[in-house]
Formats: structure tokens, C-alpha cells, sequence
């Protein structure tokens, strides 16, 4: 098991909020190619049930991924489930947050609870990760070593 | 049932390919707010199990939302499962692919089959999506008004 692993304990969280703008969607859809116009095209969009523009929910999902990348160590994505249960639109803020639901000691693995929240505390996206937490060589927490007995 | 719902058939799918750059890292690094060295430091990132830097599970998944919008209609998320199950490295081609599952006719509502693949033809990103795909008032597709018998 690793140190950045065993410092973690069940329960902790971590959050990361954003406020979500134009620019971030704009350069969302530059990035992944996903140049929906319910994203980008307000005319359009006004058009819909959600009568105006709407936020990427991987844009959203992304937030998630920083909360995550907010625990010790290096923590690597093994899966992520995203449920979207309203819409963020430009202007919102989003707090996501990452709680550590169970600790798999094999693997360095934890099942993670992932949410995020807007200004008005609406769950916006509901959702669970796995991750994997790995240590570098040399370690970035430096190891002491155990004193040997001749 | 909308008129951009009709037009899809099962077993239909869109694909959306591009190579994946330093850039694009960076980009989503400061949209999303995750700034995991595994992703930007590479000296960090040559010290673990992956030899560099890889890019973020949820920039590779996004190239899914971009195949997702290729279908007919404006099409949102309900939700999205990913599984990762290699990385994805600056310089990657990776090719996303949306396949129609099943129809729920009640809602709009598709199941649709994601993954993505890199250059290699190796599924780095498997999963699943719900959506529901939007008509626009008026809508985008002209209708062509019945022909009334007086």
C-alpha cells in the first residue's frame, strides 16, 4: 500500500468549484470537437425546452476530475458514471465534490461518491468513481526509512 | 415523437476523430480546473507507472460528446458511463463512435454504445449513454404540412 493511499481515509472529501462561463464552454467545444448548438448557438437553443444555452455535461463532469485530482498522490481515473439532472447554463457556479465511499487496499483503489452542486444547492450532476491512487519513484512524500538492527 | 428522432435508426452510429495535443491538455487543464501533474508535469508524470503524461479521462470522453452531436436533431445528455482502459498520450488519434443501442420512443430517448479508440485500433475509453434528442420550435426540419381533404 502505498503512503499517499493509507493517508486517506474513508469519508474524506474533496471539492473544487468553478464559476462556468462562455469561454469555458467555447473552449470546451474547441477542445473535444462538441460544437452542439445547444452549447453554442443561443438562437437556437432558445428555440428548445431549456429556452437558452447550456453548459457541456462533460465541461461540468470536468469539475469532478478536478475534485478528484485533489486528493494525495497522483490519483488516476478507472471509471466515472455521470447522471445529468439539470441544466448548468453560463454564468452558474458549480461546486463539485468527491467523497471517499470505500478504500480496495489490494490495488491502491477507492470507490468514490461524485456530485455537483450550482449556486442554489441543485444537484446537477449525481455520479461515482473508481480511481487509483499511484506513487512515483522516487516518492514525492519522502519515505523514511525504518531504523535496521544489526 | 419528434421528426429528428424518427430519422435515427438502430444500429445507426456517428464517429468523431481527432489527435489529441499538448494543447488540448492544457485547455481542458484550465476549463475544468484539474491540474494533475499526470496530466502537465512531465517529470512528475515519468515517475509513475504510465513513463509521462496522459491526458484526462474526461478530454478523451468529450470527443464521445462530439460524436454524440452528430445525430439528427439537438441531442442532450442524460447520462454517460466511462470505463478507462488505456492511456491516452499528446499525440494520440483517437477515434470516438456512438452507436444506437435502442429506441425509447415514449421520451425521444436513445441508449446509445460508446467507446473511443486510438491509432492503434486499442479501445482505450468503453462505455455507455442515455440521451433524448430535442426538436426546436419552430423546428429545424421543415414540416411539410399534411394534405387536407375538405
Amino acid at each position: 500500500m502505498g503512503l499517499a493511499f493509507e493517508g486517506i481515509r474513508e469519508g474524506e472529501e474533496r471539492t473544487f468549484s468553478k464559476v462556468i462561463t462562455d469561454r469555458d464552454i467555447e473552449a470546451f467545444a474547441a477542445v473535444t470537437g462538441d460544437v452542439n448548438p445547444i452549447h453554442l448557438d443561443e438562437e437556437m437553443a432558445a428555440r428548445t425546452i431549456f429556452k437558452g444555452r447550456i453548459a457541456h455535461g462533460l465541461l461540468t463532469g470536468g469539475l469532478i476530475s478536478a475534485a478528484v485530482s485533489r486528493f494525495p498522490g497522483v490519483v488516476i481515473y478507472l471509471s466515472q458514471t455521470l447522471s445529468f439532472r439539470k441544466p448548468v447554463r453560463p454564468g452558474d457556479t458549480i461546486e463539485a465534490t468527491a467523497r471517499v465511499a470505500e478504500k480496495m487496499e489490494q490495488h491502491d483503489e477507492m470507490r468514490l461518491e461524485t456530485a455537483c452542486t450550482n449556486q442554489r444547492g441543485e444537484l446537477v450532476v449525481a455520479g461515482e468513481a473508481r480511481v487509483r491512487v499511484l506513487e512515483t519513484q522516487p516518492p514525492i512524500h519522502p519515505v523514511v526509512p525504518e531504523e535496521r538492527t544489526p
